[in-house]
C-alpha cells in the first residue's frame, strides 16, 4: 500500500509499505476514507520528538472496514468506521472507569496517513456510522478519531459546567475543539486566546464570545478584565508548551480546574501556584471512545460541525506539502484522501 | 503576653511581645486556651524556610474571645471559638465558591503559641461551641484548626469515594487525619503508608485497613497488590516533597486524583505521567472555614476523635521542648498550654 513515512525532520514521504494485516483475532484492517495530520505530528517534524526514520506517521482516520478478525463480531466488511487514535477493549478495569486511553490491551494506530491500516482490539475501539455517510459529514466524523475527542476530553477534564466562563489556550484545531466542547457542555463564556484571524473566526463560529490575541501577563491581564478579576471557571490548556501552562494557571481562578491534553513539552509546572491558588490539573491522553457514540450522535445531528478545522484537503500524494502547511501555519488541519 | 518567637533555625523562644490589639472593626481578639505545632512549622524551624528573625510564630489555636470589633456581631467576649489557620470574610466570590483559603480578604493567625491572638475577618472565620467545652474535646476542638481540615481537604480533593480503595502518602498528623477524612468518606479499604509503628497504630485506629511500611519502589509495589494492579481510585498526598509526590503518582491509577495538601518543598510534578495516566492533581491551602461546622458537628457528636493526633502536652513555656519532639520525630504533634 502507498503509506506515509518519517526518514528525519521535515523528511516525510509517501511510499510503498507492506499491507497492514491481521495479527490477532481482535483485530481489523480498515480502509482509509480520510485521514490527517495532527498537532503533535509535527513535534517529530520538527525534529523535538525522536524519529525511528522510515517509521510510518499518522494516527487519525476513518474508513470501511476491510477485513476482521475471527473474535470481531459487531463489524463486518463495509462498515464505516471511525478509529480512535487509542485502541482499546472497552471492558477492561480502566475502560469502564472511562479511561480507554489506559486499556490494559492499549493500541495505536500506526498508519493513519496511508491506504490501509490496522486496529487493534477493533471490538471495543471502532464506532460504526448508521450506513454510509454523506461525503461531506466525513471531514466532521475524522475529527471524532483524535481532534475533537480530545477538545471534548480538555472540556471534560477542566469540569465545564453550564453557565460559567471558560478560557482556552491554544488555538490549534485542538484548542478550537476545545472552543466548540465548552460551549456544547453549555459555558456562558468562551474565552478564546488566538492570534491567528482565520482561528478567531473559526473559534467564534465554534461558540467563543469572546477572543483574546495578546498573549503572556498582558493576556493574562484580559482574562481579569473579562473575568471581573475572579478568573476563569475552567481553563482547557490544547498546547502543550511551558508558556501555554503558565498562561491556562495564572488566568484560573482559586478552586478550579485546568484541563490539560497538549503532550507536554518542556513544561515545569507551577506546583507554589497551584498549592497558594488550589488550582487543580486534569486530563491527557484522551479516551477516543468514552466520547464516541455521543460525538458522532452530535456530528449526524448537525449539532456540531468539528470537520470545518479542515481547512486545508489534500491527495495523500501531497502528504508532504500537509505536513509544511500546518508546521508555517498556512492551515490549521489538512485531511488528506487517499 | 508570652509568646513563641524564631530567631534562626532550631532557634525557638517564649518571650514578652505586645499584646495584639483590635487593629480593624471586623477584627477579635481570642484569649488562646491551646494552641499547637504545625509540620508546617518545621520548616523554619529547619532552616528550608526563610526567617524573620524574632517573628512570632504558630498558626493553630482554640481559645475564648476575649474582644471585639464594631463589626462583629455573632461573637462576644466568653465564646469559646476554633479559630482557622487562614482568616476569612466567608463572603466574597472565591469564599462563596468554597475556597476560603483564597479569600479576597484573607488573613493568617499569627501567634497560636501565645497567651492572645488576633482574628481578621472574625465574622466569617469563627466557629464557635455550644457553651465552654468539655476540657477532653479541646484537642479534637484545636485540630480542627489546621491538621483536620487539611486531611479533609486532601480527601476531598482527591475525590474519595465511599467504596473506593485510598492510599494516604504521609503519616504525619495530616497523613492520618487523612486517614479518617478518608475513611469518614466511605473509603472501604484506606492504605497507610508509614513505617513508625506508634503511628501504623494510629492509623489503624482512624480506619486504616492497610498498613504499607515500605517506600519507594517497594512501597509501591506493595500498593499495587493490594489494589490488584489497578492502583488506587484516590491518593492524599500529605507531606510536600518530591519523594512522596513521585509515589503518590506512582499508586494512582488511570483516571484518579492525587489530593495534596503538604506544602511542596522541592517538587517537580511529573508531568508527563500525569499526562500519560490521565492522573489530576488537586489541593492546596486547605479552606479550613468550609469544612468547620461539619467537622465540628462531628467531634462533638463523638464521630471522630481527630485530637489523638495528639501524643504530647506540654505547657507553652515549654515550647522549645515541643519543636524539638517533632523534629526529632519522638512525638507526632505536640499541645501547647499557654
Amino acid at each position: 500500500m502507498r503509506a506515509t513515512t518519517i526518514h528525519a525532520p521535515r523528511d516525510i514521504r509517501l511510499g510503498e509499505e507492506p499491507d497492514p494485516v491481521l495479527s490477532a483475532p481482535t483485530d481489523a484492517i480498515v480502509k482509509v476514507v480520510a485521514g490527517c495530520v495532527c498537532g503533535s505530528d509535527l513535534w517529530p517534524y520538527r525534529g523535538e520528538n525522536v524519529i525511528d526514520p522510515g517509521s510510518t506517521i499518522g494516527h487519525e482516520c476513518v474508513g470501511v472496514v476491510e477485513e476482521v478478525g475471527s473474535e470481531v463480531r459487531s463489524f463486518a466488511p463495509g462498515d464505516f468506521v471511525v478509529v480512535p487514535f487509542c485502541h482499546c477493549d472497552n471492558t477492561c478495569v480502566h475502560c469502564r472507569a472511562g479511561v480507554q486511553s489506559a486499556c490494559a490491551r492499549q493500541g495505536f494506530t500506526a498508519s493513519g496517513q496511508a491506504e490501509y491500516t490496522r486496529v487493534n482490539q477493533a471490538e471495543g475501539s471502532l464506532v460504526k456510522t448508521d450506513g454510509m455517510p454523506d461525503d461531506d459529514l466525513v471531514p466532521s466524523l475524522l475529527a471524532l478519531s483524535d481532534v475533537m475527542a480530545t477538545g471534548w476530553h480538555a472540556a471534560v477534564s477542566a469540569g465545564v459546567r453550564p453557565g460559567s466562563t471558560t478560557v482556552v489556550v491554544g488555538d490549534g484545531a485542538v484548542g478550537l475543539c476545545g472552543v466548540l466542547a465548552a460551549s456544547q457542555l453549555g459555558a456562558e463564556r468562551v474565552v478564546a486566546m488566538s492570534r491567528h484571524q482565520p482561528r478567531q473566526e473559526l473559534a467564534r463560529r465554534f461558540g467563543a464570545t469572546d477572543v483574546v490575541a495578546a498573549r503572556g501577563e498582558e493576556g493574562e491581564a484580559a482574562v481579569a478584565e473579562i473575568t471581573g478579576g475572579v478568573g476563569a471557571d475552567a481553563v482547557l490548556e490544547c498546547v502543550g508548551t511551558d508558556a501555554a501552562v503558565r498562561t491556562a494557571f495564572a488566568v484560573a481562578r482559586p478552586g478550579s480546574t485546568v484541563g490539560f491534553v497538549g503532550v507536554p513539552h518542556g513544561v515545569e509546572l507551577p506546583v507554589r501556584r497551584m498549592f497558594q491558588k488550589n488550582v487543580g490539573l486534569a486530563g491527557g491522553m484522551a479516551p477516543v471512545r468514552r466520547y464516541l457514540p455521543d460525538l458522532m450522535e452530535r456530528v449526524v445531528s448537525g449539532a456540531i460541525e468539528p470537520g470545518l478545522v479542515f481547512d486545508l484537503e489534500l491527495p495523500l500524494s501531497d502528504v508532504a506539502e500537509a505536513y509544511r502547511a500546518m508546521d508555517e501555519r498556512r492551515a490549521i488541519k489538512a485531511l488528506l484522501r487517499p
